[in-house]
């Protein structure tokens, strides 16, 4: 029973480490997990404060020490899943475990490569892990029910967009040849940017439409936007609805036919006449 | 039966002040509560007005005078109010016992502390009151109507703002190693303001992507914020249908066909005639 | 039955002259109302051109002209509809007959009373009779869905704009205190408008928070306002399915108890079990 | 059996060719649709880098030598479009007939009608053909789900957007009438534009109200506009609910027991077990 060279007390280490590390059941594991999320705020909150120019002036040091202590936690911790796991590789090639090392390695790539502290950005992924971390909760549930019905509405919340980006193509390259360079429509791209700045309601307004004819059909543009953010709402909430309404739709097997999928009121399998137990 | 030192006289004088300030259903209540509500409307204008530079340049004196006259009337209410309750630490550590003590020191506090005259902005909490002068009438039961479907729909909302905040550290991070100090991301907080700004398309203007890469990527943004709004959209919504619904249409089981779905005033089954429990 | 002092051949003529301008069943009915619809239309377009400075001072005695015709033709159809109706004064003060009124006479009062021209914006208002002239085709009935649902949450919607309300004033006074002057909030209704600006995710950007607390809490205000629209939208969404469903509740009358709104598939009324007549 | 002269050779020519290119299901067929939208992507991109002015500069024999080339691509295919179907005139007339010519001819027009190159920019509608090439999978019934339910609500939708426009003229000519020119308000047209831009949330901010009534009268058109987005939202929602249910629920009614509502895959009554007529 002492596979891959373990003795039964390594493996009992290991176990433990894996129960601290991956689960939230424990109280050890629990507060690992919460240590853990108030480390990931705090390097994030690092990035943040090295990015603002007089903070990284006038504490720079500071600030180096602090990430280079973060920079170790997460190695070390990087290391620990990766020793108290059976299989390594499930964990290094899942979502979570890329997420880990790209947040680990930026400080010491920035000795090789310049400009590799852009992946300094990805550690704000690892906040996700909250969600793992409130696993025993509801909120997981609740996540996973917007997850399903997100997933649901998906094709047709692409056909949407799709549409969406041909009639702004299209919208883009009118009010180009409209309004043309002196209103700041200085190319199709540029127009086609600002139509989507128009369409979804953001209005920037570094670029607005100067000319009557230019303003006319901004304003059809808009009324279009506005109107039309009824389709991915409507798509999402009849989506929900749906899911809410599974909840009336029972997960009883049939003992007869094992078809499942029952209305909550169903007395009868109605697939092949035979009685539910209730 | 004089409990507190209280003569019988004096517990019918505090019963009568009871009524006429706390309840809205004695005519003496309600002008109570409407002249409270009208003066409460005068104090804010009455902050508004003196935050206006040239109107209190002008009319200084016929300000303050006004503000001390709101706050002596607060006083003597706030005062009225304690005497008036049986137990009076319930109404001071109340929500409104609170709001209503804040809303009365700011000008006596303003001669101790500066700055204390920010607490004046509290003054419009107390405009809530006006949901309990309405009490008798329907708006109550539609507002808690409203407050039980948003607070069923707090778990999901949590999770959906949650992942926005996540999402929105990411993006910004990017935007700002994309645009640079140049077009205004001066820091990455400044970038993630600038994200949120985008996503809930706001979209002041004040910041705007500069480069090709930038604009696109700010376009992405844009169609992922018109995108997303449904979904608190349709949480909301289901659970207002689900509030609805839970109002005209009871779960009662007909006791000879099994039928479900009856609507609440039902005596009858409408399915087969039989008499439903009631 | 000659009242009034009609003749029996005057009467046939009002009767007639009703038919043409009250009525659209008729085809002298249909073309009056066309024609009408056409004139109102050329008369706002008329209004708007006089406002463009460059157009008024180059063609400013042909739009004159134009104005005097409308005004004149206006003048006769208000005196035909008091002469074809047997009760002017239903039609006089109706919402309607004061609009027509509103719309005839600012030529006339010019002359009067300077400014009185700003009460041809209210012409705009004469298209809304577009409803009446269509009330043959089903678009009147889809509006007056649209109405009665509306109606329906109006209490719901009330209670969600007074409240969005006195956050906003809530909202604006803190930020008038965070930002001060230097960043345009110059006083508290203006910092109130912009807190409106921003819940509304309108943005201009004429004014926007320069310190990094106002634009945190500035970011706070977008997502709220990013999250409440879900509350007017909920509300009309529930309103509108309600209204959809009302389609199965039939307007069926029990022949016993005289109970209305049955279930689509109800048998048995049940109010009171009698047999419903299919 | 040989009309119009044809072969039976050619017939089967004809055949073949129709099959790939009106088809997707054969091999052949997709990897010319696949094909196809490639080169309308590169045409499209070319268009909007010919409108970049530094690249148009540095590449524009290049760019000049691809336009020609997509151009004889899209005449040969147009030809062997009329060629490869029996009834020529039925493709000719339709939306994609007219689509495909138009996306054509630009190249050639220019040399005989300046300003036709703005005909290139309809070539962005050919990219609907990528529904076509779908057509095999789900997304083509998603769509036309989407647009058998936009096309129900047309009526209300329609009703709504009339109404917003009269709403949007009169508050445009009140706007105008408030702000002056001083404040960009220069004609009502132009405050009719700014009315629309703020109703729809869209808010530049080139043209904002400078006056407190204005910004009063501001601040309630953006409540407006911010909460009747929920009448096209719940429309367009209520409508997909209801193409939703379509599908799953239909209307047979039970022979034995009358009951309603049963699944779409039900084959015996889920109340009384009683198999349902198909």
């Amino acid at each position: 029973m002492t596979d891959k060279g373990f003795s039964k007390e390594e493996r009992n280490w290991q176990k433990k480490l894996h129960e601290v590390i991956y689960e939230a059941d424990t109280r050890a594991g629990k507060i690992f997990d919460l240590v853990l999320i108030f480390i990931i705020i705090i390097s994030i909150i690092l990035v943040m404060l090295e990015s603002v120019k007089y903070i990284d002036d006038k504490y720079h040091y500071v600030l180096l020490t602090a990430e280079w202590t973060i920079t170790i936690l997460f190695s070390i911790e990087y290391i620990l899943r990766i020793a108290a796991i059976k299989n390594p590789k499930k964990y290094i090639f899942s979502f979570y475990g890329i997420i880990d090392l790209l947040s680990t390695i930026p400080l010491y790539l920035s000795y090789i490569i310049a400009g590799s502290q852009a992946l300094l950005a990805l550690r704000a992924l690892r906040l996700l892990r909250i969600f793992r971390v409130l696993k025993l909760v509801r909120f997981l549930g609740e996540a996973s029910q917007l997850k399903r019905a997100l997933k649901n509405s998906r094709t047709k919340i692409t056909v949407f967009i799709y549409t969406v980006l041909v009639v702004s193509i299209i919208l883009g390259t009118i009010m180009y040849l409209i309004e043309g360079e002196d209103s700041g429509f200085t190319s199709i791209p540029r127009s086609i940017y600002w139509t989507i700045v128009t369409l979804t309601t953001v209005g920037y307004g570094d670029i607005a439409p100067q000319t009557s004819l230019g303003q006319f059909f901004a304003t059809l543009i808009m009324i279009l936007g506005y109107g039309i953010i009824a389709v991915p709402t409507g798509i999402v909430t009849v989506e929900f609805a749906r899911q809410g309404n599974r909840l009336h739709i029972n997960t009883q097997v049939c003992p007869n036919c094992s078809n499942e999928e029952h209305q909550d009121n169903a007395i009868y399998c109605h697939k092949c006449g035979h009685k539910l137990n209730q």
